[in-house]
C-alpha cells in the first residue's frame, strides 16, 4: 500500500475505504474517505487491501520529510513563484491530532507538516512553510510558550511569510490570540484556527477551518484573527479580532464569537471570498515589531457570593490581579479595603465584568466609586481573559500602565458606547 | 402639598413637574412624572409649586404606615377578596432605590411598602403583603441572606400568598435565584424582579418589570423564575428559571438570559397575558417545603492559563470546589495531582465550564478522563455560578451529592442535548 492507493480498511468491527494518505508515524495509517475527512487507524490491527493504485496524486509528497527535529523544523513545499507564502505554525490540538482507536479518544500527534498532509486541499493555496512551537492540548498552554510562540511567528514574518496560520487548540485560543495581538505589530494576517470536531468525525471542521484561515492569512487583514466556522453548517468561517472572541459553546462547531460587535469579516469556504464588515489595519500599513516580554505573575480572580477572601492573600505581592466582578464591575464591599492594601503594596488590580456583554462603569453605584478610590482601574469593556493577557504585557512594555489598561491598543477595548440612555 | 397633588419642583437647575406620591423619608420628596418614572428629590434643597390639589388618587395611602421595623415589617393594604394576594419581598437593589442627588449617583433607600408606593401602576392587581429581608447592594448578598430570604418566602406562602415577588439588585439576582430554586418546594411562583435603570432615568425599566413580575406571581407557574425585560422595548419582559439565567450585559435593560434554552415564558407589559412556552411546574402541583441549611464553605475558580496553583491551597480543607475549566471542561494537566489529593481529602471537586453554553463532557479527550479518574464530578451544561450554589445545598440536604450534582434538581441540569453530531 502506498500514499494515494484507494484502499479497504478493516479492523476490528468498522472497515473504512478510501484513499491512503502518507503518514507521520510508523504505527498509524490514514486513510482519506469519501466526505473528504481523514481516519487514522493502528496498523498493527487493521486488515488493509489495496483496491486500486495510485488513484490521487497528493500534492508535494515527495518533498514532504520525516517529522521536523528541534533544528530542523522548517521546510518548503513544492514552492509556486506566483503563490504567496503562508506559514503554518503549528501548537497541537485537535486540528492537529489524530484518533487515537485504542482509547476511543483523541491524542495530539501532528506537526504542521503533517496538518498539510492530512489536509491536500490546502495545496495550491500557497506555498507553506512548516513550524512546530509545541504539541500540546490547549488547556496546557502557558504564557511562556505565548512568548515562544510570537518569536516563531516573528521570524516567519521576518523570513517572508505573507501569511501565517497558527493551529491551535480551542480550549485556550483566544487567550494565545490576545497575546499575539499585543506582542507583535505585523505587516501581514496572523490567523489562528482549530477545530472543535476532530477528523475522525463525520461532522469535523478541520479541513474547512483550516483552507478558511489560509484564505484569510493571504487577505489583506494585518491583525491578529480568529478563524473558525461561523454557522453550524460548512458554509462560512467567521474572521473574529483577537482580542474580541470567546469560546462561548462546549461543543459546537460554530462555538467562537465576537463579543460586544460583529465578528471582523468571514470566508466563504465555496468562492473562497474574504469579507470585511468594519474596519482593520491594512497589509504593509505597520512595520514589523515584536515586544514579547510578559509579566507572569498576574491573576485573574472571579467574585461570587461568598467568595472566601483569603484568595485574596494568594495574590499578596502579585504584580497584578484580574478581577471579574458582577454587573458593572462590583464585588463584596468587605472585599475593598483588602484591595485597597493591595495596590498600596504596589499591584495593580482591574475590574472587568462576569456579564461579559457591556462594559465596567465604576462611576455609578457607591461600590463602583468606592473601588476606584481604592485605586482599582477599569477596563471598559475588555474581556476578562483578555485583560488577564494584556496586563501581563503591559506590566512589562508600557510605561503608564493605568493609562494602557483604560486605552485600546489592540482592539480590545472599545469605542464607548452611548452611554445608559 | 400632599401626597396626589399635581407639582413643579425646582432643584438646583432642573425642574421637574408631575404628581407627588408619599415619600418614605422626610428628607426626600418623590414626584411621578408624566412618562410614568418617579424621581426623588432632596427636598431642602427643592423649591415646590403646587399645580393643582388632588388630581391623582393614591391607591391604599391611608394604610401605608411608617417604615416597617424588625419586628413589624409586615402589613396588608387596601384589601381585596377578588384579588389573590401577593407578597413583594424587599432585599434592596436599584428597584428599591431612589437618587441621591448630593453624589449624583444611587443608594439604596426603599423597602417593599415603598416601592409599592413608588409604584402606584401595582395597584389594582393584587393585594399586597411587604417583607424586608434586606436592604443592600447585591454584590454584598451573602449565602445566610439567601436562607433568610428563604425563611421569609416559605412563611408568606404559609400564610397564604397566592405568589411572590423578591426585588432584588441585578448584580447577583442569578445567584439568589438558584439558592431559592433548591430550598423550596413551592406551590405558588417566586417571581425575582430588579431594575437595571433607577426610577430617575427615563429610560428606567422599575415600573414595567415590577407591575410584569406581580402578574407572573399571580401565573399558573410555580417555579422560581426571574422577570426582566425582554428587550430593548417596553413591551414584554421575559421569564427566566432561576437557575439558567444569567446576567450577561453590564447595562442593557434586557441583560437577563436563558442559558442554553429559550425563556421560559413572556409577559405581555400591554395586555398583561403571561405566556408559557415550555413545559413547567404548575401551580398547587407541589407541597410548600423548605429546605435552607447550606454549606458554606464552597469556592469558585475560574482557570485561566498560568493561574497560580497556589489558589487550590486555599481550598485545602473545604467542603466543595466549583471548577471552570476551558472548553468541555479542562485545567492544565499539572492541577489534576493536586485535584485529586483535594478529593482525597473530602473535598467535592465539580467541573463547568467558562464556556458558558454547552455541557462539559470529559470522557473525550485524556485531560478530561484523568480529571475524572480523579474523581472530579461533572456538571453537564449546569451553569457555573449554579453549581456552587447546588453544591452549597447539596452539601447539606443530599445523601449522595455526586449523585445529586449530576442530577437535575430545579431544571440546572438539562436534558442531554443530541451529543455531537
Amino acid at each position: 500500500m502506498n500514499p494515494g492507493d484507494r484502499v479497504r480498511v478493516d479492523r476490528a468491527d468498522r472497515t473504512f475505504e478510501g484513499v491512503a494518505l502518507p503518514s507521520s508515524t510508523d504505527d498509524h495509517l490514514v486513510v482519506k474517505l469519501e466526505g473528504g475527512y481523514n481516519v487514522g487507524v493502528d496498523r498493527d490491527a487493521a486488515e488493509v487491501e489495496v483496491l486500486a493504485e495510485d488513484v490521487y496524486e497528493i500534492d508535494g509528497r515527495d518533498s514532504v520529510g520525516s517529522n521536523g527535529d528541534a533544528d530542523d523544523d522548517t521546510s518548503e513545499i513544492a514552492f509556486d513563484d506566483d503563490l504567496p507564502t503562508i506559514t503554518l505554525v503549528s501548537t497541537g490540538g485537535t486540528i492537529a491530532s489524530t484518533v487515537d482507536y485504542r482509547t476511543g479518544a483523541v491524542t495530539a500527534q501532528f506537526d504542521a507538516e503533517d496538518v498539510l498532509r492530512a489536509v491536500p486541499d490546502l495545496a495550491g493555496r500557497a506555498n507553506y512553510r512548516g513550524r512546530v512551537v509545541a504539541n500540546i492540548l490547549s488547556e496546557n498552554m502557558e504564557p511562556p510558550l505565548w512568548q515562544e510562540l510570537a518569536t516563531v511567528v516573528h521570524e516567519e514574518i521576518e523570513a517572508g511569510a505573507d501569511g501565517v496560520v497558527v493551529m491551535h487548540g480551542t480550549d485556550t485560543m483566544q487567550y494565545s490570540a490576545s497575546a499575539l495581538s499585543f506582542m507583535l505589530e505585523t505587516p501581514v494576517p496572523i490567523v489562528f484556527t482549530g477545530s472543535q470536531r476532530s477528523a475522525d468525525r463525520p461532522s469535523s471542521d478541520n479541513v474547512m477551518n483550516a483552507v478558511c484561515a489560509v484564505e484569510a492569512a493571504k487577505s489583506d487583514c494585518a491583525e491578529v484573527l480568529v478563524c473558525m466556522h461561523g454557522s453550524e453548517s460548512d458554509d462560512v468561517c467567521a474572521l473574529h479580532r483577537g482580542t474580541r472572541v470567546r469560546k462561548n459553546h462546549t461543543s459546537r462547531r460554530d462555538a467562537f464569537e465576537t463579543v460586544g460587535a460583529e465578528p471582523l469579516g468571514t470566508v466563504d469556504y465555496e468562492t473562497e471570498t474574504v469579507d470585511f464588515r468594519r474596519g482593520y489595519q491594512e497589509r504593509d500599513a505597520r512595520d514589523l515589531a515584536l515586544a514579547n516580554d510578559l509579566e507572569a505573575d498576574v491573576e485573574l480572580l472571579k467574585f461570587t457570593p461568598g467568595m472566601d477572601p483569603a484568595f485574596l492573600d494568594v495574590v499578596e505581592g502579585s504584580a497584578g490581579l484580574i478581577l471579574e466582578g458582577t454587573g458593572l464591575g462590583h464585588v463584596h464591599t468587605d472585599l475593598i479595603p483588602r484591595l485597597e492594601e493591595l495596590v498600596a503594596d504596589g499591584t495593580t488590580v482591574v475590574m472587568t465584568s462576569q456579564c461579559l456583554e457591556g462594559r465596567v462603569c465604576d462611576r455609578v453605584y457607591d461600590t463602583g466609586r468606592d473601588l476606584l478610590e481604592a485605586g482599582v482601574l477599569e477596563a471598559g469593556d475588555t474581556l476578562p481573559g483578555t485583560a488577564k493577557v494584556k496586563l501581563m504585557w503591559a506590566l512589562e512594555n508600557s510605561d503608564d500602565v493605568a493609562e494602557a489598561m483604560q486605552t485600546s491598543l489592540a482592539g480590545e477595548l472599545q469605542e464607548r458606547s452611548v452611554p445608559w440612555e
